[in-house]
């Protein structure tokens, strides 16, 4: 099996799993206990606190863990609604945002917040001049996603962030995709908050982070003691020395992207090349760097996908969690893509284990594959 | 180390690590992708929570995983409320709940919201009369634990219910402390909605469920297309799998059960035949098994840990989540107790790993220690 849907999830970095292992069967007392084997797994957690945040860049108490990407999403945005001043209560959401992001956007604008959309363009990037349009005096908050999960693209998060800030908002950024595949500096990227998930980095499922800028007001969602009051429940001390082993098992990000991109464009020039027909989405824009979203003419996703599953390859037709569905996906949608580019559309995301053999082995199997089908759909076409 | 504080947390059981470690290596694809591992890691989630249905007396349908019981309670709460009628919004929480749940039932009332508490006794029980008579028509939902995690009181939750119900209102039951301990069965449990938590019977940190019954209508809180779009966020297979293993491994509960209930009167009859001011609190009272909350006269709850620590023994000063503060248990208040003697408390919580060894040891060395103490004591009393 040639895993090429990183962006879905990643496996766990052996140095990861090898962490884990003595935390769950050695450091297992309650991180609020005060006897000696709590005390020890309160040192862990502080240890991997610390970690965390050398590496990304911020201060130990910056760091909130909480059970992944999506409930530091949903901390972030109400907590820091909720913070905010009684007058400036709307908020912006990137267009293009997760699928699970944009149902917390319609929950609270059906709740009666007012909630607006960053636009995008046709090449995916976000449309600047829209967005700063948009930063009003009353916005509250702007939540905005630092690089696209179906397309890659990246978002001017710097730019909305300075924006948002003359404004008098405060800025999340769901930096879930970004972070592990390009080098991040919470102190210097401008974000008031920003949501990481453990596992699209080779970390465990199960566990994330909200990053919180210091003196930023939040309301914490779930209550209780830990996390400094601001995110109740007993601390899972296993999945936090694993998101801490998975940040530092990154080693050298540059290198990394630097090896990923040159895979992603051998592979995307070498269907090109196959097939003149393949188009990929947002190529000229600046993407993350395993990221590509494409189609082949308008043979459907599902035709495509059958394909790849005999060649024992894993795609996807777009997000994980809004696969299986046979919507369109908004993301394409909101850059002015057609219903049927978009259901031709399947996402073909590398990683960490990604190597030339898997990209050459796509490249001599597929084309022959897709070839006939295109001539095909181009002889049935009207 | 005799590890005597169950209550605050449990260590993994060893086939809950040989559950969770072949899931974390090789089933780690995303339950949501479409292709042939994603498939895969589907059935195996599929599985884990057949298990847990079978083993709790659901359907699986009704099992919500969240990240453990702190959200679970927090979903039920805020979900049930959100579910109700626009003319009942008032809610019943216990007295003694979980001081996590309480800042939740706080959190409510700053918010408008009409929250009253059921109080107990001075053995700890729940006072009936007073629970019937606070349960009216305008009461959307009681929140009330199945066992108190400090003094082990077992709480009547199916009486409570049958009123809640009467009374058109929804019952739900935090049984972080209970599942496990105690044979229990949702289907005639009477509540609505129980949350549980796996740490707290052997299982991994940072996963637990919310059990709904089907048909009781719960606005989820974290948005996704998981969980039946009422638990959003990528699901943590290793963990889910790791809290069905924890629930298959428990075995024969009521010969457990009777087991440690038996080692903890033994401790308790020892004690106090060694330190006649030993009193022991709710000791007449319906309890969990393994629980023991007791006072050596008036010594110090520190003294006395302090003295524990030197023997090696793992105890606490009540809630593992309270716990390092100075403040009396809430608990204890609640059954009209003492500061001084709140803070002269202590919690034994015996479990599966407890031996007749441990318990012997304890008898034959603390008394010695805490003798000259007690004397001392009683001749600086004025």
């Amino acid at each position: 099996m040639i895993y090429l849907d990183h962006n879905a999830t990643t496996p766990l970095a052996p140095a990861v799993i090898a962490a884990m292992l003595p935390v769950m069967s050695g450091v297992w007392a309650n991180t609020s206990s005060q006897h000696g084997p709590g005390q020890e797994a309160k040192r862990r957690l502080a240890g991997a606190r610390a970690t965390v945040a050398r590496l990304l860049g911020c201060k130990p108490a910056e760091v909130i863990f909480t059970s992944g990407a999506t409930e530091a999403n949903h901390l972030a945005v109400r907590g820091l609604l909720a913070g905010a001043p009684a007058n400036r209560q709307r908020v912006l959401f990137g267009s293009v945002e997760h699928a699970g992001h944009l149902r917390l956007a319609r929950a609270l604008a059906a709740a009666g917040v007012q909630v607006d959309y960053l636009p995008v363009h046709p090449d995916g990037t976000l449309d600047l001049a829209a967005a700063q349009a948009l930063i009003g005096p009353d916005v509250a908050l702007v939540s905005l996603m630092a690089a696209n999960n179906e397309t890659g693209v990246l978002m001017p998060v710097a730019d909305v962030a300075a924006w948002a800030h003359a404004a008098g908002a405060v800025m999340h950024v769901d930096a879930t995709q970004f972070i592990g595949k390009q080098v991040f500096d919470f102190a210097t990227c401008g974000a008031d908050a920003v949501s990481l998930s453990a596992h699209k980095f080779q970390g465990p499922k199960g566990i994330g982070a909200l990053l919180l800028r210091q003196g930023v007001p939040l309301l914490p969602q779930t209550l209780g003691s830990q996390e400094r009051g601001r995110r109740g429940g007993t601390e899972n001390l296993p999945g936090i020395v694993g998101l801490a082993a998975a940040l530092e098992a990154l080693g050298d990000i540059t290198a990394q992207a630097k090896r990923i991109a040159a895979l992603r464009d051998r592979l995307e020039r070498g269907l090109q090349a196959a097939l003149p027909d393949t188009h990929v989405w947002c190529q000229g824009a600046a993407r993350l760097p395993g990221t590509s979203c494409l189609r082949f003419g308008q043979l459907s996703q599902e035709v495509v996908l059958q394909r790849l599953d005999r060649l024992q390859v894993a795609a996807s037709s777009g997000a994980a969690c809004s696969s299986g569905g046979s919507a369109p996906s908004h993301v394409l949608t909101a850059m002015g893509v057609s219903a049927d580019e978009a259901l031709a559309t399947v996402r073909f995301s590398l990683g960490a284990g990604t190597t030339v053999e898997d990209v050459n082995y796509l490249l001599r199997e597929l084309p022959p594959l897709l070839a006939p089908l295109l001539c095909e759909d181009l002889l049935s076409a009207p």
